[in-house]
């Protein structure tokens, strides 16, 4: 990883998601010296609840870390955050009156990425409540699928979810194969009526969604073949994804999130026996992008 | 038709769903005297709304009848609105202290199919920007799919646009099959990108994604893989959901809606030729069912 010229200087990584947003304060010579945990930090959702979730897990790491509120104003920042790929919500969180030092902004894609292959280029796979892909090799960052709950993220737990309650509903009304996923799917929902799913389902986030993954895993590890098309589909979604990122030339391929491991068993075992673990998790990619940026800068001063 | 004891009577159908709500006023004897178009009417999406709509439709009938407003009180009313299938809006809606002599209410299913069918029993299929399959025969009726946008619908306009959009996302990332769609919806939407596609559709309502139904069926036609394979599989859905209804003996069945004319030749042969066409709009079949329970009214009365 890159070395700050002052190894006593304070950095914080930050990465902010749509459920919750993580702080974590290093310095070179001391490593990890503070973490804190804060609410929903994804600016598409409010941005004054993304701003006020990031402060509260700062303030939180740097108590953690024994350090005066003052000296926030002597600390870089790392900002990783979903939907700052959009280029109108980059630009108004960059607009923000930060108190840090200095901030550097990029996407959770990117700051997951160089957190996973311990700040070098590589590629990864999110699978969570949601999916996508996202590649950085020789400064070039490309991502794949992560379009939004519904019109894609195929193969993530809300995607899983969303067909396990198509088909349980095609099923209660007798229109498709009978399946397994409608006992426990009746059962979740506290209802043996389709109407009654639907009704509480309309309008729910992707979470909710994804709370029923488990199901589609636990029934097509029992060959119900429902739940097997589900798994399937998604994991060759997956595989795809993957095979598309190697294009780049990745040096290292990692997959993150919750689905990672229940997915795994269903890759293609070409892409499965290639993916390996996550170094470091997305807030220390954030400080290394914070550094590698500070660095970057300081040679152009030098030059 | 179910004859009235008075001939003079008035009565007026009302067809309330979710774009638009539709009033026709009518007495046995001279038919047809005028009908009035309000705006949303689904009490679902705002029961305020609904039922401004209601009194707009209503009074825009009164004046095309050339009726004074205070003769709203000597009316019967027939309501067949979409959602009051839900008991808990049925019960709301119920409780408006309407203007009305008196007011009958179903849902929006039953009155399409009363009219299909002339007042008879009958089957209807609703293919448009949703779908749903109702059935109404010695005085049971069932209904079969309808579950909503997403989650079910299938072979509706909103379920085709939306299965377009993912077979585009995932053309674009150069993770699926190649189709014709790509271009069309791109020019749709006046984007060459896959984020910018979603971030136009995201939270859109389903009358946004039944826009691109055309789409697919122009590109079927012209034998695109993707599109042949959202309309065969939209319309065996929709011929199940035929052959489920059948099984209740109805003695007709018709399909309403925008997808009615353009799925039809996609549909199992068999079923298609039973199809026939819808005698009354659901308006009149509201009408009938207002006429129907003060008939019933006044045979309990009798005895």
């Amino acid at each position: 990883m890159a070395k700050s010229a002052n190894e006593d200087q304070l950095y914080i990584g930050i990465d902010g998601g749509g459920t919750k947003c993580r702080a974590t304060i290093y310095s070179a010579k001391n490593g990890v010296l503070g973490t804190g945990l804060g609410g929903p930090a994804n600016p598409l959702h409010g941005l004054e609840r993304t701003l006020e979730s990031i402060m509260v897990s700062t303030q939180l790491a740097m108590r953690d870390a024994g350090l005066p509120l003052e000296s926030i104003h002597q600390i870089y920042a790392g900002l990783g955050l979903a939907g700052v790929n959009l280029p109108s919500l980059y630009e108004k969180i960059s607009e923000w009156e930060h108190p840090f030092k200095e901030m550097f902004l990029t996407t959770d894609l990117h700051t997951a990425c160089i957190g996973a292959h311990d700040g070098g280029d590589g590629a990864v796979i999110i699978t969570g409540t949601g999916s996508c892909g996202f590649s950085h090799v020789k400064g070039e960052s490309v991502n794949y699928g992560g379009h939004g709950f519904a019109l894609g993220d195929k193969g993530s737990g809300a995607w899983m979810g969303l067909e396990a309650v198509k088909a349980v509903l095609v099923d209660l009304d007798g229109l498709g194969p009978n399946t397994s996923l409608t006992g426990v799917v009746k059962d979740h929902f506290n209802t043996d009526c389709g109407m009654g799913i639907a009704e509480q389902m309309a309008g729910q986030p992707s979470s909710s969604y994804a709370k029923l993954a488990r199901y589609v895993f636990d029934a097509a590890r029992k060959n119900d073949e429902i739940a097997l098309h589900i798994v399937k589909e998604g994991a060759e979604y997956i595989s795809s994804l993957a095979k598309r990122l190697l294009e780049n030339n990745p040096p290292r391929l990692s997959m993150i999130g919750g689905l990672a491991e229940p997915l795994n068993e269903w890759l293609d075992p070409a892409i499965a026996k290639l993916v390996e673990v996550p170094i470091q998790p997305p807030e220390m990619g954030a400080i290394y992008f914070a550094q590698q940026t500070v660095l970057e800068q300081n040679q152009k001063v030098d030059v």
